[in-house]
């Protein structure tokens, strides 16, 4: 946790900011901060900059106030990650790592080779989801929250919303055997496909083309979700 | 695992190879492998191609025969990697993930902010680190096992190797506070150098600036190691 996320429905009134019990427990036992400490803070959608702690006192509990909030928050990455659902452990983690890295717009999809039951896997439920965005904020230094849908039935998503989600963009069609090299500090802002493990199928792949993506690889090595995620983001947009 | 890679050590004579436990486990429940099928083969640290399986039979190990490799493994990166020792439980996914990624030459180096208790993991009995680079040929497909040394020692290592290993390359140090902007798609051989969590301390950034070695940064985004390595080592060598 390198920033402390204020959430501006914990405002308890004159400038006060109430603290998760996460919150609560990192600034006690690993910042070890004590009153009157100035902590990193950030209201979420919000600032960045500094509050003043005060520590739990018998019955009232912890509080950050006197915020001063000057900077903004990182520049986030100006594309659209539409990922098949990735198997449920990996799927926190990967979470975490896109909202480190500045994605803000995430839709995530059924494919033909995701196991159904990775659906009814409890990360999937909205608070779940909704903590792992918040990790990886607090990872980076960030506020500003992912919006994030869940995309159980492909093939309605390619043919009636992708098109419009193409508007001003390229749509980059992520997947190993194909033809175009991934291109490297695009500097325009994309649609970026990515499959499961296995792959996308020929129908999905054939949609996917349909809609106007444009196929692209990164080489030879084939590498895991966790990695070819860093890997194509930072491709795409380097600075 | 995506190729089967043979090891020379376990030819069997007439152009049989026989198979570890892991693969044969894999060929029998993940590619329910036949008699006579074709499977994508490597040998470690040769060429890739194919070969037909023997499965188990009575008293008779399987094995892969009749060979035919043609093609050469990819492209490594040129680059060394010295890099902070990783906490315990992310030092394998590490190890496999740096390997698939193409890195054939690591330095595994202490540094004031590594617990010294992580000297003692288990992880880095030499057959364990093997095992993890292994599995990072077989994820990527690729053959040639990188060479690593464990550099328990800081000092010695900055002042008396690292000189030499920077001839005829740049010197990168990662760290996430200091002033210039990591380059992209380099286009020359460099050693780079990744520090712990925490960071380097200042003793130890004096003695990377004094050998030679230049500080870069990723940008406002503090990335956990698992995310540094893969954007660091795709935005040095994207293509």
């Amino acid at each position: 946790m390198n920033i402390i996320l204020l959430d501006p429905k914990n405002a308890l009134g004159d400038g006060r900011y109430g603290l998760t019990l996460r919150q609560q427990s990192h600034i006690s036992t690993v910042i070890k901060a004590k009153q009157g400490d100035v902590l990193r803070v950030g209201l979420l959608n919000g600032k960045i900059g500094e509050g003043v702690y005060q520590p739990p006192v018998e019955n009232q509990a912890g509080y950050i106030h006197a915020l001063t909030l000057f900077s903004s928050p990182p520049k986030p990455l100006p594309m659209i990650l539409v990922m098949a659902l990735p198997r449920p452990n990996m799927l926190k983690r990967t979470l975490q790592n896109i909202t480190a890295m500045g994605v803000k717009h995430l839709y995530l999809i059924h494919s033909a080779k995701v196991e159904k039951s990775y659906w009814q896997s409890p990360v999937l439920q909205t608070e779940s989801i909704q903590q792992c965005l918040l990790e990886g904020l607090e990872q980076a230094k960030d506020t500003v929250m992912p919006n994030w849908s869940l995309i159980p039935r492909f093939r309605p998503f390619v043919e009636d919303q992708l098109p419009d989600l193409l508007q001003g963009k390229v749509g980059l069609l992520a997947h190993p055997y194909l033809a175009k090299s991934c291109p490297v500090d695009i500097q325009e802002p994309c649609v970026l496909a990515l499959g499961p493990e296995g792959g996308w199928n020929e129908f999905e792949i054939e949609k996917w083309l349909e809609a106007g993506m444009q196929s692209v690889h990164l080489g030879e090595r084939i590498l895991k979700v966790e990695t070819v995620v860093p890997v194509l983001l930072s491709r795409l947009y380097p600075a």
